[in-house]
């Protein structure tokens, strides 16, 4: 058998698998690595973290998802290493893989900004296990009430997200709906009014990278939910059981959600990457990575640039399409073709408030808000979602949560941080 | 409001959630405490331990199941002790809850009859994290032996389930399954024939408490799936990685399932409450338990008496009707009438081997093999799980399962042992 080219994908998130999926029939062999055995369907974890969803709905395991394309393998490890030289990448006690193109797509965590206190304290929402532990945590944090409800004034019952883009927007309306909607009955004793969602963002509106009235409308729909917003305040520093804002004001709180910002993977620069600003990996128009012949790099990680060369967002379609684009790009070179450069579609931009309610912008100046809006949020996230059982699951777990409002409310494997 | 007699269940299994729905329209205050926010199907808990459904899916919130039930609360948290001249529960970091009727439905686990290093090494399966963690460790055994095949021989893909009784039965024929079916195409490049799945049996057949009819149909559908049968054998010592069997085989297996036997809930001594053979509690014929007024015992945790006086086997049945017998009887006594004996219906016993294969033996000797034992084992599942979401789930899984042999074989939060 002869040696075909070897494609090495760190990370199996949008990006990684679009890489792979993109070399069907490519004459290549591709590994992915992943330190989960999973793909993650990351704009649905706030429903896991608000006990909207069970965790399985959102991944899927990545030895399932290439049925039909023989070159792919899967391999569960961490990348600990490149060796650029000898073109080999390092795992944590395993043998080194080697490759001749090596694609970055190991996406981002929580950037905290150097606030005092966050990177302890704070619920990051970019992994599943971090969505399991904070849904574990919203729910104990009812337990912990019911048992002493002078912990409220404590702040016990107290939940502050802290950004106001789509995820924060997301998870805030959708911790509204639950306290309001799910726990006032089954906490009957307890006083559940008192319970708050807070909303802090720098800026002076939510969702500012969508069209005005879009924003408008997701601070309305919030407000009707109850949540309280805290426009041009930011966070100053976090305990176990307070935040602090700029402006001085001290919210008693047992539960901070932290939807401020995405830090790329640390490791692109432990691989020795060029990195940009905010870290993210330098990458040509064609989006391999500047002086590495070989290396790509794309999504979250990657300072993937727009028409003008400018970085674009670091959100799921950029990854998808910068994905599908690098696997393109190898299939052309080891057919002997040249790259071309990238370029970025819009889609769009969309977030759910609640309940029939969201909001988005469309390609063509289209503002969908309401329940249109909802209807359209709900057919691309199951457009998107990976699997068919994952989708019928999503369905059903939707429209019984839509009927009835009961929710899969599970304190599974609790762990005290 | 005049103070109604205060009912305080000690579980939320399958026995105390029947108390706590007999005493509906009662004129008693009931609490269920549970240190799970969820009650369990345990029944289906071997297919949440071989992926073939989601956790989610197995577990129903406890503050869901009496939404029409106004003199049910729950109370998340851990018995340890009680003060019987107070009357009091007390509780693991909290106040002590008052009662008038106390009753133990605090079930079983794992007993490992001293074999030396079960206890340390081997997996039970009696809870949801357990069955979660072990299908975490079956997965990874997969990915190890992927990354060193040579670890097939040091018995990484030897999984060993002791105990021939429904459940090993049913655990030993969804891993044949499993890893015949799903992980022989997801690891391509692996010598998948190479996996064993060994149960192991002190009796010289499978379910010896079914007709023999049954345990041959049974033996023949493990056989047929390639499960290897060690009948008349039982388990002297479990390491790490090998399992040594009474007879001097010893064999090299880094999974050892135990389902060997169950133990009460050791919650019976620390309270003081009498017991007999095996730990469980001593109880009059009307479940009451002897020599202490207001208490009771039902399900896993104690002796059920059937009509003879000999304690019932401790299964789901008889700890759902004895739940429901105990629940009547306190509503007797609140409204001034006598105690009645408990009787047992037996429904029969059921286990499944595998697709379109389960053993039934059902009131009036009808013993059903084959698909159509195997449907009536479904239906009857179905029909006991909590909640219509759970139950349109779990026939969504296994109506997607049985089409596609997909399976959710996800490593969610693997811990380490």
């Amino acid at each position: 058998m002869v040696d075909r080219p070897k494609v090495v994908v760190v990370g199996a998130g949008f990006g990684g698998v679009q890489v792979a999926r993109s070399l069907l029939g490519a004459p290549v062999d591709v590994t992915i690595i992943d330190r989960q055995n999973y793909t993650t369907f990351q704009p649905l974890l706030y429903q896991v973290a608000t006990s909207g969803l069970p965790a399985a709905d959102v991944a899927y395991p990545v030895r399932g998802m290439f049925p039909r394309q023989d070159n792919v393998r899967f391999r569960y490890g961490t990348v600990v290493g490149v060796d650029w030289d000898a073109r080999l990448v390092q795992l944590d006690g395993q043998e080194p893989l080697a490759f001749d193109h090596l694609v970055l797509a190991a996406g981002a965590g929580a950037r905290w900004f150097g606030v005092p206190g966050a990177a302890e304290w704070a619920f990051p929402l970019y992994t599943l296990d971090e969505a399991s532990h904070l849904r574990n945590h919203i729910v104990q944090q009812f337990e912990a009430a019911e048992v002493v409800p002078e912990r409220i004034d404590d702040g016990v019952l107290t939940f502050v997200v802290v950004g106001g883009g789509p995820t924060g927007v997301e998870t805030a309306g959708a911790l509204s709906e639950l306290v309001t909607k799910v726990f006032r009955s089954d906490y009957p004793d307890l006083d559940v009014a008192r319970a708050r969602v807070v909303l802090v963002e720098a800026q002076d509106s939510v969702l500012t990278a969508l069209h005005p009235k879009s924003q408008a409308a997701a601070v309305q729909g919030l407000e009707e939910r109850g949540v309280e917003l805290r426009l041009g305040e930011s966070v100053a520093e976090v305990s176990r059981s307070s935040v602090k804002l700029s402006g001085g004001e001290v919210l008693p709180a047992h539960t901070v959600v932290w939807c401020a910002g995405v830090s790329p993977n640390p490791l692109a620069e432990t691989l020795g990457l060029p990195t940009g600003r905010g870290g993210r990996v330098t990458v040509s128009p064609d989006l391999s990575v500047v002086d590495r012949p070989g290396a790509w790099a794309i999504g979250d990680v990657a300072a993937v640039p727009d028409k003008d060369g400018m970085p674009l967002p670091q959100v799921a379609p950029v990854a998808m399409q910068s994905g599908r684009h690098v696997g393109r790009q190898i299939a052309r070179l080891v057919t002997g073709r040249g790259t071309q450069r990238f370029r970025y579609k819009d889609k769009g931009t969309m977030a759910t408030i609640g309940r029939r309610d969201a909001v988005a912008d469309l390609p063509g100046g289209l503002h969908l808000t309401g329940t249109i809006g909802w209807l359209s949020w709900l057919a691309l996230h199951l457009l998107y979602l990976s699997g068919v059982r994952n989708r019928v699951s999503v369905l059903l777990n939707w429209g019984w949560a839509y009927v009835t409002w009961d929710r899969p409310r599970l304190i599974l494997r609790p762990q005290r941080r």
